[in-house]
């Protein structure tokens, strides 16, 4: 597993300070990936002198982030050392997730535990945010006060939307399944923590980064709920794009003069591989939990679906390929609903890349967190921040 | 102007050494960017004391990297301090390039200036990859002698060639319109220095990175010869992908089941917008100088050839709708051939953008170095190796 770390920004000079901070970080990682592990093991892990490293954890365990499992023999070799673990009633993360046809929260601990969850189906589509941002506020503070009776001390939250989020900010710019716009989700949110917001699949794609067994640090990570989204992963680290817009896979021409698509174009992925067109490809009416039913009806056989994902997957391979050819990731990950339509959509989209040859080296993989990957993703991501910068969250 | 700074690897540690590595880096990049500076305009530059910072220019003086001109008063105010500046006798980097038509070599200091320069005329289309570095090595060898003549020492050799060049090796995996392939540069070269080799659009994008006025730090630069390459660079990085073979524009299908490419997929772009096919459209025989060919047509009225590059504009225009809804970058930009063909590509390409609702923040672009570019970001490259980590280099 890669350990990104906090460091300074281009232009500001390396200082002890900065310094501290980061080796502070070090060992916290080490700890929160590899742990229980002695002073000696953490000190030959980051490969800072044992001395260093006593300091470093006095510090992390004064502040609360690392605590002390008492004397033990790891491995059962060398000199018994006292193991080290993340603290179990440390800081934790919380992820939220507006989707549009449910509301989630979860909190998530320094070891990657979940400690609490909460979860609500109600349709969103076309609901004002107002109303939308109340209702998952509640689920936050339940989430939150479940937390905090395990001692645990919420240090952020983190909402994923099915959207366009402008970078560095928290506006939803568009999200065209919500009918949300210039949506200002801070401002709506009735929570009184850190926050962030970002699109669904860029949190999608940093769960498979941070949990997946074998995730490779480039990779593209395809998801869709009712859109087509995608997140790109370089040297372990999210491609945002200028203004926080990268990954508009679904928007790829696929048909440059195809039908007409509402964001302005024509012949996008979505008018050929999004919900709706699917949908009504396979002549199944929208409705609620409308994957399920396509798998279904795809499992027993039926012509029209399995033709209808036939013709969605072909689509997605001309887009990847165009996307594998610019970016040369390791891998292509299908992720979220598409996870679940793999066996059906498979087969044509690979047959695509193969004759455009534009295969990636690790091939087409189906995300094993499948939906659950933005709402993990996000909180994560709050415990991230804390094993990146352990001062600054105390 | 950015200036990247060498870093640790993640997870090694930081330690004193590797901090006074990188301020000293610092401190020659800012001198390098923004010189002749006092030792106190560098203090107040890069966030270090004076004190510190004097140390480290000691050192740089030492190395033969900086030079004190002497008392100056820089600007009129304050002390008089002497004013520093890099080194006009220090390392230089060597550039090269292998162009279908053309040889080039030339040696940059550290101030960016181009001291020697060499090019020949030459067809290498389908010749053996042996001979033709044989005599780009002559090349090497005279613009070496003249640039030692006047004191420099160069530091090493970055070649340009129009194909993939394995990531981290020197292997060009595939260059179609050399006709080379699994060709191993360093073997074949004759020098007797540290080499890199890379696709002639990387480097030209970091010419554009480097070297343009106001280029932003978020990109995605287009060039041609006779194929259609690009480069991404995000965040002032060029994003290699995992085998160093991002930015294959030309393969991106603009449609699916158009022409037969020799890639082995339909209708990518460089059936459309290649040099071969804009030749073919515009009814021109393909020869010497066929961009200057084209560009007179153009100029001159003749219907053929601007309806042909108005196609290439519209597919070029297709593509891009792609790549720039899945990078979001600042702006593209077009370099080499295109830069001199763009009056006539770029009404049909915008339009294409425009309607196709993915145009850039800052639109796009031509670049001002054009087919000068690669080369130009071959030398610099070396050049910035030796800014990024001083020491390495003497």
């Amino acid at each position: 597993m890669t350990a990104p770390v906090h460091r300074p920004r281009e232009g500001t000079p390396d200082t002890q300070h900065g310094m501290r901070r980061r080796n502070l970080s070090r060992v916290l990682h080490a700890v929160a990936a590899e742990g229980p592990l002695s002073r000696a093991a953490v000190a030959q892990h980051i490969g800072l002198t044992r001395a260093a490293v006593s300091t470093l954890v006095d510090e992390l365990i004064r502040a609360g982030l690392l605590e002390e499992l008492g004397p033990q023999r790891p491995g059962g070799v060398g000199r018994p050392g006292s193991a080290l673990a993340v603290s179990g009633r440390g800081p934790a993360g919380l992820g939220a997730e507006v989707g549009v046809d449910h509301l989630a929260v979860c909190a998530v601990d320094l070891s990657g535990t979940v400690r609490a969850r909460a979860e609500r189906r109600v349709s969103n589509r076309g609901r004002a945010p107002g109303p939308v941002l109340r209702e998952l506020a509640a689920l936050v503070r339940d989430v939150s006060t479940r937390a905090e009776a395990e001692g645990l001390r919420p240090a952020g939250l983190a909402v994923a939307v099915p959207g366009l989020v402008a970078r560095d900010t928290h506006t939803v710019v568009r999200a065209p399944n919500l009918d949300w716009h210039d949506t200002d989700v801070a401002a709506l949110l009735p929570v009184d923590m850190p926050l962030t917001v970002d699109n669904e699949a860029n949190f999608g794609a940093l769960a498979e980064l941070w949990l997946a067994a074998e995730a490779p640090a480039d990779f593209l990570h395809v998801s869709a709920e009712i859109g087509i989204g995608a997140a790109l992963v370089v040297d372990g680290q999210l491609l945002r794009g200028t203004r926080g817009f990268a990954g508009e896979l679904g928007h790829v021409p696929v048909r440059p003069e195809g039908p007409a698509c509402p964001c302005g174009g024509r012949g996008c992925l979505e008018q050929y591989a999004g919900e709706e067109a699917v949908l009504r490809a396979a002549g199944v009416e929208p409705g609620p939990d409308r994957v399920s039913l396509l798998a279904e009806r795809a499992a027993a056989g039926d012509a029209a679906t399995r033709r209808a994902l036939r013709g969605a997957g072909a689509a997605l391979g001309i887009a990847l390929t165009g996307a594998v050819n610019l970016l040369d990731p390791r891998a292509v990950v299908l992720g979220g609903a598409l996870a679940r339509l793999a066996p059906w959509l498979l087969p044509a989209l690979e047959r695509e890349l193969t004759r455009r040859t534009a295969t990636p080296a690790d091939g087409v993989v189906v995300s094993g967190l499948a939906s659950h990957g933005p709402l993990l993703g996000a909180a994560h991501s709050v415990v991230r921040g804390v094993l990146d910068d352990p001062l600054g969250a105390v």
